[in-house]
Order: C-alpha cells, then structure tokens, then sequence
C-alpha cells in the first residue's frame, strides 16, 4: 500500500509573466511554477558546478555531473564546500531556525558539540537519519527522533554560526579563551535604531543553526535531533519557523511574495551573480577582520519584522504601489507615464525620473532607501521567510517577515542600509521590529574537517 | 527569467518497505514519495469520482475524466458537493485553521458574510484571487492581499463549520433564533477529562475555517482573505498553523510520522472506505439529531496535544514500541516472537496474541486502546498536523500535534474513545491536552447554494 513513489509527468511550461501579460483578467501568471526551477537544463547548469566550492549540487546520489533532479523533495546537497551550505543554495519554501546558549565552559566539549553537530548535518543532509538506519537495537535509546524516517532529503541544508556572546559574556570577558579571535563585526554589536520593540529572549544568542527544506518536518527534524545532540553543552534560546521563502537566492527561481503580496528581494544577489560579486558583497575574506579563521564564511543578519496587515491591507493599491516602489502585479518598478504599464520585474528601477516635477518611485519608496545605488553600491543575499504565530489579544493575525541577509560586513553593507530604512522608508509605518541578531556563519566545511568552525576552535 | 515552470521528470519508483526491509542498514524506505500518490493510475482513480458528490477531483481546469495531476502544486478541488472538500480530500501537507467570534447580533449579517465567504473560497479553491485578478484600479483598495498571486491552487480546500456558542451565548440563550436547529451533539458539549490543561482562548468558537494546502502561504493566503471579509461581522479567536500532514485520508497515500517518530493513523477512515462506511462513521444523515438541516456534515473535533519530546526521546526503542503497539521502523503491529519482525504496516494487529503469558501488544498500547475492536466499532477519520511553536522557558521545543478526527456522531466514536486514552494510554504520559473545540461542520455546498449552510440558516 505504500512505497512507491508518484510518478511526475512532464507538466506544460506556462506562458512567462511577460509573456502572458496583455493586461486583461485572463492574463494572470496564474500558475507559474511555484518552486521554479527553470528546467531540466537550468538544473543542469547547476549540476554543473555554479554553485562552485567542492562539486555543487549533489542530486540525491547522484555524483555532480548528473543532472539534479527537479522535484525538490528529492534534492540533496554537500555539506562541504568553500562555503556552508544553506547560504547560496536555492532557497527552499521552509525554515527552522534556532539559537543556542553555551552552557559548558569548557571550550574542549564545545568543540565536541561542534564534532557531534557534523557528523549528524552531514547524515542528515543526505537524508539519512542521525547514526544512519536506526532501530535495530531495541533495548538502546534510538539515536535518531525518527519523524522524517523514509522522507526524502528534501533540499535539506543545515547551516551553522556563532554569535558576539560566544565569545565574550555580557561583562565583555573571555568565555573560551578564543575572545581575540572575535571579527570586529561581532565585537562592535547590532547598533540599536529607533521604534524597535525588541524581545531579548528572542533576539541574539551563541550558537545558530539554520535549516531549510522543501518539507517543514524535514527542517523540524532537522533542528529536534541537533538540539537533542547539544544536550548538556548548549541549550534551546530561540526558535524560529517560517514558510513561503521571501527571497531568491538563484535566477532560476521565481521570485516569491511577501505577505503585503509584492514580489520581494528582487534585486538581491543571487548565486549566479558569481565568485567575484559574491566574494565582494558575500564572503568573508582572509584580509577582513578575523579572516585568517573566518575566511569563506559570511555574516548572517536576522531581523524579526512583524508586519501590520490589516493597516497594510486598508490601503488604497496606488498608495501600496508608492510605498514599495514597485507595482504590485508584475513586480516592476513604477515608471512613467502609467506606473502599472510595466511589466518587467527586472529591469533597473529608473531613480531619476520624474512626472509632473515628482519623482516617479517617490523619495521614501521602500525600493529607493534600499538600493544599492543609494547605498554606495551595497548589496546583500538575501533568505527571508514569512512567519505567522496565532492571533493577538486584538485577533489580528500575528505574522511578518523572518528577515535574514548574508553580507561581508553588515558594518557597510547592512546597517547603513537598516538605519535608513527605519528613518526614511515609508514601508516602516506598517512594520515593528522585534528580534534581531547577528552571527558569524563559519566558513564551508572542508574535505578532512572533523567540525564545524575547524579553523576557528582548532 | 520566471515564469517557467519546471519540467517534472518521470521519478523511478522505490521499492516498497515491505520489499526493501530485510533489516540490513541499506534496506530502509529511505525516500519513498513523501506525498505519496501512488501513481498517474492511482490517480486516474481519483478522477474517476471517488470522492463522490459533485464530479470529484478537478485537476487545475480539467475535467473529471482527465487524470489528476500529479504534482500537488497543480492540484484544485472543486468547492460544490454533496460534502465539503477538505475531510476525505487527500490530506495536504499544510494547514491553516482559524476560529471565530460572531460579533453580530443581527443572522442576516451572518449570513451575508456566509454569502461572501463562499463566493471568495469557490474563488481561492481554483487558485484565483478573491475578486478575480485584482490591480485594475489604483485608486480602489485591492480586494485579496495578494501574497498567493500566480501561485498554483496547490491543493488548497477551505471547509466551514460552526460551534455550539454560535447556537447559545455561555447562559444558553438563543442568539440568532436558530438554538432549536443545534444538533445535540452541539448542545451536550465537550466532555471534560483528566489531566487536561485547556486555554480558554485558544480552545472553541463560533464559527471555524480549516484550510489545507501543499503550500503553507496558500493556506495562510486563504485564512487571511476569509479573516478580512469577516471584519465588522465575526473576529479571529485563534488561529492554528499545521505541517507535516500526521494522517492519510486515502489509501494512495503513504502513511506520515508524527512527531514520536511512529506512523500514524494507519488504521483510520480513508476516503476508498467507500460511501456505506463513510456515512456509518462521517457523514451527519438526515435522520440523525439535526440532520434535517445538517445531512452531509460531520463533526470536526479538535484537540491541541503538547507531545513532551524530550521525555519521550529518552526512551529506549522497545519502550515505545510497548507504549505505541507498533514498531517503529514499518508501522506494523507487534507480532510474536521478534516484535520488530512484522514488515506490513497494514495488517489486523493481533490483540489476542500473548507470549509468556503477556499480551505482545500491552494492555496499556495506545493501538490497543484506541482500537475500533475495543471501542465497539467506533471509527474516526482523521486529518492532524504537527505544530510548532518556538521554545518555552526550559529551552524544550513546544511541540505537538494539532489532532482533527471528522465523525457522524463524537458521542459514540470519539468522546469515549478519548476517554479510554486519557485514563488508561500509556502514550499520555508523554502528552498534555492543550486546547479542545468541537464545530459541526456544514453539508456540502450544492450546485445552487449561494451561502455556506444554506440549509441551516435558510
């Protein structure tokens, strides 16, 4: 009765949103591809290394010169590279995210964690279970939960970092003895901005690990067994779930919505912007502020934005439009003279122009305020996802947008940007941040590497 | 560079557990189809009109006699028949339910909003937009949100019921006129039991919309939209997000794990039972209390279960397989002489068997105790999801499952079921009742229905 798998047919390519566009009812991109792999050969192309760092995309077990297979729930990923996994992997639609606090003060059983951790991300991002196959011994303890037993890998990617007070306590002491190896990043802090509402038990933390999948209980799995593996060395702080990516990591996915329902993180990067945009915008250099250990790994920046939908939702389209700067349907910058006329979501957005002496993309767009060209050319990956917890006491839907960025040095390329964005973006009446941390993603895992952050604990 | 769906490729079927398990490491069903319909056959099936009523499965715009498609993203049911959609509809893997508070005092309100309901979910069920596609006008407030705008139907189905407080307020008085049309299931109420650690407010309500989609953001979409039109008339109480599908509601589908790591629901209702079965177990008939107004529902009964995951994790594997009745790795029911021996997740669990004296499946086994063979007979079909949400004040992860069982009557085949679980069930040790409600949910909407319960308020 079970065990075989859906046969997939081939499906028929709907039109492009460009090309269905004529502007009728009918003309809706109704049913794009949600997950949005292009194709068979845009997968192919990934196949092909673009991900770079030790092979790329790992199709199940297929080795890197077959094509990835284009259902997600059976795409699997390397967990050593370059870079750690998770970052410039096409986003999946789920997240589980959580926070750790170091509770042993001893930096050997910390580097045990980190040992443990490796073993079980690497088994697991196969999807494989913690130990392999398990449930053989019945009077031992199993050392996997078991709920994503038999699940396919689902594009499962386990990312791991570590944040300022892993490396000095709140007094500014040295935890491990390794405070000097603490990024310049990390010591200065998150500044602080104003209409924050922060919730300190749910911002910041030592430890965090993300995990994304195609299949939420995949990601749940995921976070349960390494929490359960820290037991005794490091302890639960946060969590986070979300869904319905926000961003784009790759040109060969659609760009999702937001829950204001535009299309988001359009001009982010995206993977096949290529070694040398990333390394200038992504990856920590040898040169950057504790390089020498870090070098390959990134910034993760999170900031927890709960979202006013019923305000947001009584607003008139044109004011929605101005707000974001872009048109709602198509994603497209407004332009002159019919701001809903464009249709491209790709194109540059035109800053300049301007319609009856009015700039067309209004001063305090959320686009403008965050474009790299007002930024000094910044840019940042973005891997947000929507997040909904209940109801409040008002019976307003609790939810919002899981904002996180992967940057080189938030210093330049993410806090300028946040600080404008809370001052000047007319998109932050409608939001309220409440957590935020920031964490050192450690550099890729190498081939002989017996833990995550070798360099930086050995 | 969107637009483009993803050409599915034709997948390998994997062997069967039963075929693969000869209990080495690599016979495990590593990644048998985690949505698991069966087949393009398995799902010709289904178009041919299974599910009953009004024509059955409608893939995307095709008709009845085309087979399904077997992407789940591309999937659409039809909202009109004899039953609402969402009960025997193959279970999706995410869920969004939200309750209500009628905040009227005036039916033909209520009415209305049933009126404007139906209308926007007929809508959303295609994979449209209430309202159609919106962004004409730019000075009119958009009628959807928007945030599933070119997403696919992915399955979606909204089903409407109502509570016993939408009959009588708290001292039993009519509100709407209509108390003497409440089934007394409705009016004799949810028992109360042991050990239980109810929240008012995330518990009951007068109304309830359950939406389920293999997407969670079309889900949410759905809730939000329906929450929306509802302003003014009825306001949230609590809302409920749900993943990892813990039940099959048909037989083309492969059985999930909850969050023990053991599959669950094996046993329960499923769709193919067949229309004599399921109206015996469903479906409300006209002869029963109500059922002039309300033949073709059912009773959705509700319970939020915290499951202590840390507690349980510590067991050995032997002792939860005594605690569940099953074991873990295929579901099947324990057999004599090995326990783990049994491969068919399928077969009659044995409850006679006994060795040295000793039941195999313990007295206590929750299987045991919730079988229909000790309950009279009772069935339920089921239709849970896990949940999560973030971490308490010890760093566990609070966790569940969020348990839907659709029955004719929960006075003969839940209440004392529930009961036998609560007081007798080894597995509740491991559980906490969070939260209980109980709506009957209304018949199937029919070809000329212009409001949900149009029997029942007409």
């Amino acid at each position: 009765m079970t065990g075989r798998r859906d046969h997939r047919e081939d499906a028929e390519p709907a039109p492009a949103p460009g090309q269905a566009g004529g502007g009728g009812p009918d003309a809706a991109p109704r049913s794009v591809g949600r997950r949005g792999l292009l194709s068979a050969a845009g997968a192919g192309i990934l196949a092909g290394g673009m991900l770079g760092g030790f092979g790329g995309f790992a199709g199940g077990r297929a080795s890197a010169e077959e094509p990835a297979p284009s259902d997600p729930l059976d795409r699997s990923y390397p967990l050593r590279g370059e870079h750690q996994q998770g970052i410039t992997t096409p986003a999946q639609d789920y997240l589980f995210t959580a926070a750790f606090d170091v509770t042993t003060t001893d930096l050997d059983e910390v580097r045990r964690l980190m040992q443990q951790w490796l073993v079980a991300a690497e088994q697991m991002s196969t999807g494989d279970l913690v130990g392999g196959t398990p449930l053989a011994d019945l009077q031992a303890v199993p050392r996997d939960t078991g709920e994503a037993w038999g699940y396919p890998a689902s594009s499962v990617t386990i990312t791991v970092g570590a944040g300022r007070s892993f490396f000095v306590d709140a007094e500014g002491r040295d935890r491990f003895g390794i405070a000097e190896r603490m990024p310049e990043a990390l010591a200065d802090g998150v500044p602080r901005f104003a209409g924050e509402a922060l919730q300190a038990e749910r911002s910041d933390g030592d430890l965090v690990i993300q995990a994304c999948a195609d299949d939420a209980q995949v990601a749940m799995h995921a976070i349960r067994n390494l929490t359960r593996i820290a037991v005794g060395t490091a302890a639960l702080r946060w969590t986070q779930m979300g869904y319905g990516r926000t961003s784009s990591t790759s040109t060969t996915q659609e760009t999702p919505r937001n829950l204001f329902g535009y299309k988001d993180g359009t001009n982010n990067l995206k993977q096949e912007d290529g070694a040398e945009e990333l390394g200038r915008h992504v990856w920590i250099d040898r040169a950057d502020s504790g390089g020498e250990r870090l070098a390959g790994g990134s910034y993760m920046m999170i900031r927890k934005i709960r979202m006013n939908l019923e305000t947001w939702d009584r607003l008139r389209l044109i004011e929605q439009h101005e707000i974001i700067g872009r048109d709602k349907r198509f994603g497209a910058p407004l332009t002159v003279p019919d701001p809903t006329s464009g249709e491209d979501e790709f194109i540059d957005p035109d800053l300049a122009a301007t319609e009856d002496g009015s700039p067309v993309i209004p001063r305090d767009a959320h686009i403008r305020v965050v474009s790299p060209h007002t930024n000094k050319g910044a840019s940042m990956l973005r891997r947000g996802f929507n997040y909904t917890e209940g109801s409040d006491s008002l019976g307003r839907i609790d939810a919002g947008l899981f904002f996180i960025a992967y940057v080189r040095d938030p210093r330049e390329s993410f806090f300028p940007i946040l600080e404008r964005m809370v001052s000047t973006d007319a998109l932050e009446e409608y939001l309220r941040h409440v957590a935020s941390a920031m964490f050192v993603v450690l550099p890729g895992v190498g081939a002989k590497d017996t833990m995550f952050g070798q360099a930086l604990l050995s």
